[in-house]
């Protein structure tokens, strides 16, 4: 890294820090890419370099997650929020009712979208504990059309380790979008899993969807095309413009977690800086407080709190001049947060371990 | 412009080309948006950076249009093909039926999705031109909740210079994709007007739109969230993470709007693109033969055909080999098209127009 560059401690919860040599060459072929005298955003959808990055992006991807062939790889707009009707849309035949575990925000809002559209069961929902816990048990219906959960909950900070089990014949569908390549994935485990990619793997304007292909004939005929998983996957997710910068950019960061050593190298790195983080906060001696149960805890998304919120607004105010963003916790639930994605680097953490250590010592 | 940066005469119809010096800028920032050691990318949504980024952004798209301030700007993503859909979704109440001009592959595919969700009406349809014509007469219901059209056929060629006009009581609805901000716009005409950006003012991956606030009364409950315009409009864009990067690069392209004067220098500079390509045509003899008829002719998308498409072929190779990229007509209607949208210089069109002579001389 030159020294030249300015760089900041990125803890943002989305959009998100990407890796450094990842923005150094998207820099260097921004006006140039390959030679073709354009950047790959001043170029067709259906030209051959075009294509040629889709496939690869989604070469690599399936590589990293060994993504069984009867699975197809989708790349969408509208982020999340949009999966949330989209889900029910194409997966819910009519008259089928569908289980959501709940978990926190984003599982919430997607059982709201859900409801709007047809029948819809919550199975768990964890809200007595303020959302700070997994489900101890889970109401399953057997004839659900799928059980949906959110693996890691980006404002809580509460992450799934393993997978719910749904009943025999039931399909398991997962918002994926905060913890999607983080470490490694059973994708064989699932009928749908998307993410957007603003967390681990790319910047805001794509969501990458993973299908498995005998689903695609639950699809109702006469959906809105957009809205239609059959018409996406038909048409490799060019039937329209694709938001084509955004899925370059998570093809340079599929290149980076190669070159890393995989998912399983990924997720040791993961693992090494919320462990860090956590033991901190656990040695503090109650000055910081983890939100989630322990069994619970995010390696994405570390929230804590302090003795008070003035402490808290102090905290990330000298962070802040420190060079360490993102540290407020979301408007909804107040607090700390850190969110240390897959290109928050370990030296990251330690500088906000020190600081955390000084912040300690000065107002503990 | 530096010697040695290499870049092509870019006449790709979408995405296409954007201006030299807005893409240096977003390189030269890439690493560090304004000194906050991020890039736009990388830093929240909610930050004071990015709203005022967006902010801006819709000040200085509101001047250039001179927006009345009783309309609101939306950036979407999805898609000018998933405005086909939102557009019945919301403004056409249940019951109503809407018309539709129809003058080319855009509008004949919003035709489809409004029919799938409800009453609609074929206003006009140029089929018989081939779509090289706009319509002679229109067949107008007067109680349609809106009449729609397309004001440029990207792959047809064919422009409306002058808005259709709806019976009174009738709500103007446009799909402007690939000719907003190419020219001035009265935007008090119409109920809503929505845009891709991938043509003249930034890369795929965000839609503008612009609706009069009064319209919001006609969206009805409980629609998906990421296809409500009340949603949006109440988040001012920011339900959830909008595709930061792109809104971005459209602020970029109305800086670089504003300082060459504004939408009326941008008319002038692009109607001396489109007569230099169209006189070459005409003088060719026959030799160069325009799709469009010649009151219909798109001021972006110069549609052609040569005496064989043997000829064609060689022509777009041709040129390639001289860094003309983009030359090749639509899978749909074969021939040539030269999109020349804001960002193209009119050297760009001069080195075209100095190509196609040779070509004549050699092959005509």
């Amino acid at each position: 890294m030159s020294e030249t560059i300015h760089r900041a401690h990125n803890f943002n919860a989305g959009p998100a820090g990407l890796p450094l040599e990842v923005m150094q060459q998207a820099q260097a072929e921004l006006l140039d890419y390959k030679g073709t005298g354009m950047s790959i955003m001043e170029m067709s959808h259906r030209s051959k370099e075009f294509e040629a990055m889709l496939n690869e992006t989604e070469a690599d991807l399936r590589e990293l997650l060994n993504i069984p062939s009867n699975y197809k790889v989708l790349f969408l707009q509208g982020g999340a929020s949009l999966q949330f009707s989209m889900v029910p849309m194409n997966l819910r035949p009519a008259g089928a009712s569908a289980d959501y575990i709940v978990t926190g925000a984003w599982s919430k809002k997607a059982v709201q979208e859900a409801q709007k559209l047809g029948p819809t069961r919550v199975a768990a929902d964890t809200k007595a504990s303020n959302y700070s816990t997994l489900p101890a048990s889970l109401d399953l219906d057997p004839k659900a059309a799928y059980l949906y959960y959110c693996s890691n909950e980006t404002i809580h900070g509460v992450e799934f380790f393993q997978e719910p089990q749904p009943p025999a014949g039931v399909e398991l569908v997962c918002d994926a979008s905060s913890d999607f390549m983080s470490r490694p994935l059973d994708v064989s485990k699932y009928a749908y899993l998307y993410a957007g990619a603003q967390k681990n793997i790319g910047p805001a304007g794509v969501v990458v969807g993973i299908l498995r292909e005998d689903l695609l004939a639950r699809v109702p005929a006469n959906l809105p095309v957009m809205l239609d998983y059959k018409v996406q996957v038909e048409n490799n997710s060019l039937y329209n413009t694709p938001p084509c910068f955004a899925i370059y950019m998570v093809g340079l960061v599929m290149k980076w977690i190669k070159k890393l050593g995989g998912l399983a190298a990924i997720e040791a790195r993961n693992r090494a800086k919320a462990d860090l983080l956590y033991q901190t906060i656990d040695a503090s001696g109650g000055f910081y407080r983890g939100h989630a149960a322990p069994e619970a805890r995010s390696r994405m998304n570390v929230t804590f709190r302090l003795p008070t919120e003035e402490l808290e607004a102090q905290f990330v105010s000298e962070a802040k001049k420190l060079n360490m963003i993102g540290l407020k916790g979301h408007r909804s639930v107040g607090g700390l947060r850190a969110s240390i994605y897959n290109a928050v680097e370990l030296s990251d953490v330690q500088a906000l371990v020190e600081f955390m250590k000084e912040f300690q010592k000065k107002h503990g």
